[in-house]
């Protein structure tokens, strides 16, 4: 199958043909550019809504709720669940067939987990050519669950249109450092295992901090769930579908999509210096850095250019 | 000070101009790309040892004894500690304080401790130019520190001249996996703890997979330590420097140096593109690809030219 015809059985809703994309854009195999430019242009039109928290907060439980809300909904789901677990436990592959057993016949549901360990060009180099393939097959509404924790998963929470931290009833314990950082990629709080002590307070000191926070013209809501049971996921959706509307009316929309299409460069051009840097073309300028004539950061201003085009 | 300043103080062996400057380049004050380039610069000069291993298997004492053997030989030397600590727990400056209590008087050793997480670029992108300014700073050797899991610890790894890997009695009992990455970047293997069982089979085993292993025209060392005595220190000092004058002369060492200046000037584009592209000048390629009009393959491919120069 060329390339091309892989596009269009992927579009067709060929599932066993997206699956054999994403294998050839993550081992960067031939014809990864191409997909991964299909991909890009297709997610255009799709919203990423982005589920983190720390763990054994109920993540799966919820992006599991949460599916089967949009399920009922009429749309169709395509998960990505970004595994932290060590490349050597197998995590990813274990979660794949454990997670969101209830959805394993519906074909309107697609999960790909993938490990956070170990990539090359970073975590969001990996997640965002997958979220554009699942774009491509056509899946309505795109999920990414990420462990909130670190650079890398923050880096993916920028990916998202809308960013449900999860939380559960005794955070306002943690500390305070943990919670900037994740109030600062919420735009939806939720308090999961809300049928638990504490979960009034919680809801109630993080309405404070939010109060305390950012200037933005978007007051994140915080909703009470219970994952386990569904309570309070359709509230979440509903939230979720406000943040949008929010998105689209203001313009901050358009702003998180020029911040998303600058990282994507930046990631794209990385992946070019790693090949045209060991040709031929450039050799010169990497024999006078490596001999410490001109520093990187002189090199880096001769490969883009002062001006712009 | 101006730059040019603080460059003076540090060549002239002002400690505290050395701890200014380091925190100008982590920060990304003003400044920071005349010193980057300083340090870029002196580090051509200096070999730099590179130190990992899993956590437990005494890497910090191995580190402190090589210190004190290398300062017995009349060397002065900087050390970099990757501490894998969460930001949250302020691992990396509880490092700094209780490590290597016994050369906390001498002027001939300075040691900086880094968290590896949530930094911006990927660790490799800190700890470089912190290798930079300690050469700068007159150091006759460098020692990074890095526990040996994930991408980030590798990337640092292949910034040492030479890489030191750490296992102990009974290594022949872990993940397969695992080793063939610590095989992959290692110079010269130390079997630390080697007084405690099991520490002659666990040095035939890796002798035996050594041998199995790459076409390399270096053969990795064996060296059995026990750190916390300094048992085979010495001998682990002459194996790294057998290391150093094969890589003088066979070439290896001009092309680590080589794939070492791509990988930085790789880091300074990157660096360049996160100002740039926020900037007027490119704002019409990041609405492109905003838009997905262009892929960001495409974009990466108009900014670094096909040619070279």
């Amino acid at each position: 199958m060329t390339p091309d015809e892989l596009l269009d059985a992927i579009r067709g809703g060929d599932r066993r043909a997206l699956a054999r994309a994403l294998s050839i854009v993550e081992d960067e195999r031939p014809g990864a550019d191409l997909l991964r430019a299909a991909g890009h242009a297709a997610r255009r039109d799709r919203k990423v809504v982005g589920v983190t928290g720390a763990p054994g907060v109920g993540k799966s439980t919820l992006v599991d709720a949460l599916v089967a809300e949009l399920r009922g909904r009429g749309r169709t789901v395509g998960v990505v669940a970004v595994d932290p677990s060590s490349p050597l436990s197998g995590g990813a592959l274990l979660g794949d067939r454990l997670r969101m057993q209830r959805h394993v016949d519906d074909p309107g549901v697609f999960v790909r987990s993938m490990a956070n360990r170990g990539r090359l060009g970073g975590l969001a180099a990996g997640v965002v050519p997958v979220l554009g393939l699942l774009g491509l097959a056509g899946f309505d509404e795109l999920v990414v669950e990420t462990v909130g924790v670190g650079q890398a998963e923050v880096e993916v929470a920028e990916e998202a249109d809308t960013t449900i931290v999860v939380v559960t009833p005794g955070w306002g314990d943690d500390v305070q450092t943990a919670k900037a950082g994740l109030l600062e990629v919420a735009d939806v709080f939720v308090v999961n295992k809300a049928d638990r002590p504490g979960a009034a307070e919680t809801v109630a000191e993080l309405r404070r901090m939010l109060e305390l926070g950012t200037a933005s013209s978007w007051a994140p809501p915080v909703v009470s769930t219970v994952a386990v049971d569904g309570t309070g996921i359709p509230e979440l959706v509903d939230a979720v579908e406000r943040h949008r509307r929010h998105l689209d009316d203001t313009g901050d929309g358009d702003r998180r999509r020029r911040r998303r299409a600058a990282a994507a460069i930046r990631r794209a051009v990385d992946r070019r210096l790693r090949r045209v840097l060991d040709g031929e073309d450039y050799s010169e300028l990497v024999a006078a850095v490596a001999e410490g004539e001109i520093a990187p950061d002189d090199a880096a201003r001769r490969l883009v250019d002062e001006g712009g085009r």
